[in-house]
């Protein structure tokens, strides 16, 4: 195969014609296929049932002295922040164990800096005439909606191989209305990136004109491998403390990816100062959070060890789902010159940089031909991507013959996109 | 038995002299004993945690068409909708089933008009020079605390034996500036008092000033009879449309008290315009609540009619509980009229209305004796009881037995504060 940008006008128009009649065959098909959220599939939810069977008798219910069918600890079991303290490498009185969702977790970090202020800063943000969000993007769609469900100012920040551009970043804060930072350190949503120690030790070490910065630390993948083995990673905690930014950051991790999506563990976790004021804000919010469903985690998954072991079935399902895909686009599409994308080890999530401007072609082709996939622009604040270009792929949820056909419809309607672009320039 | 405000000075010295003994004989016994808060009890819980296994196999997880273990339906189960609309006599589009505590419900739903602002409103109530807010007191703590923690200014609005005083009511509701009221219609926290018809419709047909008015209806104890049948209540939400009003009021309810305390289900119930509005904002901040526990209670609880059967087990449990206190506060203390109490048939607590002034006094030698009480107060906003009289007892968490020496303690408590009243007077 000739890339397509080495194609005369006439071999592209030849390449359109067969490229549109697989096309209409595909969707001639009448497929219903689903590539647009990170659910994880049947398979998984399968692997993780028999978690529903750890608690059985009314003595099974008594853990750290405390019958976890009542009323109190409003921060978690004891057992069950010690276990989250031990899969992100910080101690047990820095973690909140919250309800079955990180992402309410953060929606209310942020909520609550608009109601009552930050920890040492100048009260609510509801009263400030303007607030500035970095976003690192491609990102994660949902952590958009929320700046955007508030009001922010969302400030685009490019991603760079290791991370958020730092230099960028680092003239940003310099400006006091930027409050806060959105980041997914390991596997980023959706590039799959691992953030670098030179980047992590850039962030931890930031010095922002707002006292009152808020880093978001959503490590939403902090087990979460496909290929090769678990990856170590620093606990932000400590790295924000070495350079005296102890309550700069607030860390968050959930289950949904490990035992039941919407229906597992999420924590928080953060500095001694945060906990001690977040909790007394909290205490007016809820009694306790669901400590039947905290017990059942700790019994199923014991330690981080128990979390590893389980992570590898995980891998063992989703690993050969990447696969396929990243095999499709090796196979269709690296040849044509027509986009580039990441060969992530862990995460949810391809992420595709198609040639400018045809993202959104793109998209609407694989929906008319029955494939839904995130919608183009999502990864970008305001869903808006300047240059047309980023997609995101997520391969778990359907199952991997279903996968197939669903690549096929990607890399058809993306050739055919690139070709109607550039037999149109 | 002489009441104490027709005794003698010399008479009440002989029976400070009597009632001191038996006082610091009942501190020599070293006890802890607690009936601070509405927590059930362990045999209530025994009753239910038969509810762990209705889950088992993979085919279990499918309801609706959907399976319960993966992300999605942001309202909830239909089938939970369902039960909820039954139990509450509305329809199951009208409910959201959200996570484990209604508390943190109406703290969203409250947080949400100092962020975004009220359907119908003006936009935030942040940007609001002042909030006030109406509290029929004595009322529920968790309520008070919430209005306080948002900076409300609370008007304390006297309890009748039909419910809110509604001559007060519709007074106030004339200033802008109240946004909203707080109520228990069924069992009020802590008087155990239904509002009447009369009541109902009085709140239902309210014009309040302000036309973002927002009436929270915690119907907490809606299954909540612990002496006789249970005792049908008309449906808020019609009610308040029958006047004009369907977006004024926000319904709440939970199985805390049904199923486990804090690891139950929590909804709330509104009009079609509230859900539709409510639901985009809610859609920034959370992806599905836990469909798992969702379903757990479906297949549990079945319909109303399984849960009446439930309520029936917990009222045979509560009912001796309630019989105690309210035995002993006939015995020892209705012939010496030094307290008042209402006589509930359901909820959570037994309120006693002491002498003035001796509510403090008493909660203090409860605490010295070994005996932890709902803080004098507590039933008021900022804490603040007028006459130092209301008390809340809650008899459901201690075993009947340490039931009938905390009662021993509260008693000769009581009768000691207010003899030291009397004598200092």
């Amino acid at each position: 195969m000739k890339k397509y940008s080495e194609m005369s006008k006439a071999e592209l128009r030849a390449e359109l014609e067969m490229v549109q009649g697989k096309y209409d065959e595909l969707k001639g098909r009448g497929l219903s296929l689903n590539m647009a959220r990170g659910k994880p599939g049947k398979e998984q939810l399968d692997a993780v049932s028999d978690m529903l069977d750890v608690l059985k008798s009314d003595s099974d219910f008594m853990c750290d002295g405390i019958d976890a069918r009542n009323y109190g600890n409003l921060d978690g079991l004891p057992s069950c922040k010690k276990l989250f303290a031990e899969l992100l490498g910080t101690q047990p009185e820095n973690v909140f164990v919250g309800g079955s969702a990180s992402l309410q977790l953060m929606y209310d970090t942020i909520a609550k800096c608009y109601t009552h202020g930050r920890l040492n800063g100048d009260g609510p943000w509801s009263k400030l005439e303007k607030v500035k969000w970095l976003c690192p993007a491609p990102g994660y769609d949902r952590h958009f909606a929320i700046s955007q469900s508030f009001g922010m100012e969302m400030i685009t920040v490019p991603m760079t191989a290791e991370g958020p551009d730092m230099d960028v970043v680092e003239k940003l804060i310099q400006d006091g209305d930027v409050r806060g930072m959105w980041c997914v350190p390991k596997y980023s949503n959706p590039d799959g990136i691992i953030y670098s120690a030179e980047t992590l030790r850039r962030i931890a070490s930031m010095k922002p004109a707002a006292k009152d910065f808020l880093l978001m630390w959503d490590n939403a993948y902090c087990v979460h491998e496909f290929f090769g083995d678990y990856v170590p990673f620093p606990d932000i905690l400590a790295e924000c403390a070495k350079y005296g930014n102890a309550d700069m950051v607030f860390e968050f991790a959930s289950t949904s990816k490990i035992t039941f999506p919407g229906a597992g563990v999420s924590v928080f976790a953060c500095s001694a100062a945060n906990m001690e004021y977040v909790k007394k804000l909290l205490n007016a919010q809820i009694i306790s959070f669901d400590k039947v469903n905290q017990l059942r985690h700790v019994r199923y998954l014991k330690d981080k060890a128990g979390v590893l072991a389980l992570a590898k079935k995980h891998a063992a399902i989703l690993g050969p789902k990447f696969r396929c895909v990243l095999d499709a686009l090796e196979k269709e599409i690296a040849p044509l010159g027509i986009a580039q994308w990441q060969r992530p080890s862990g995460g949810y999530f391809v992420s595709v940089n198609t040639m400018p401007g045809i993202a959104k072609a793109t998209w609407q082709l694989c929906k008319e031909a029955g494939l839904t996939m995130t919608g183009a622009g999502a990864t970008f604040p305001y869903g808006k991507d300047p240059q047309d270009s980023n997609m995101r792929v997520a391969p778990s949820l359907p199952p991997i013959e279903q996968l197939e056909q669903a690549m096929e419809i990607y890399c058809v309607s993306l050739r055919l996109a690139a070709l109607r672009k550039l037999l149109s320039d």
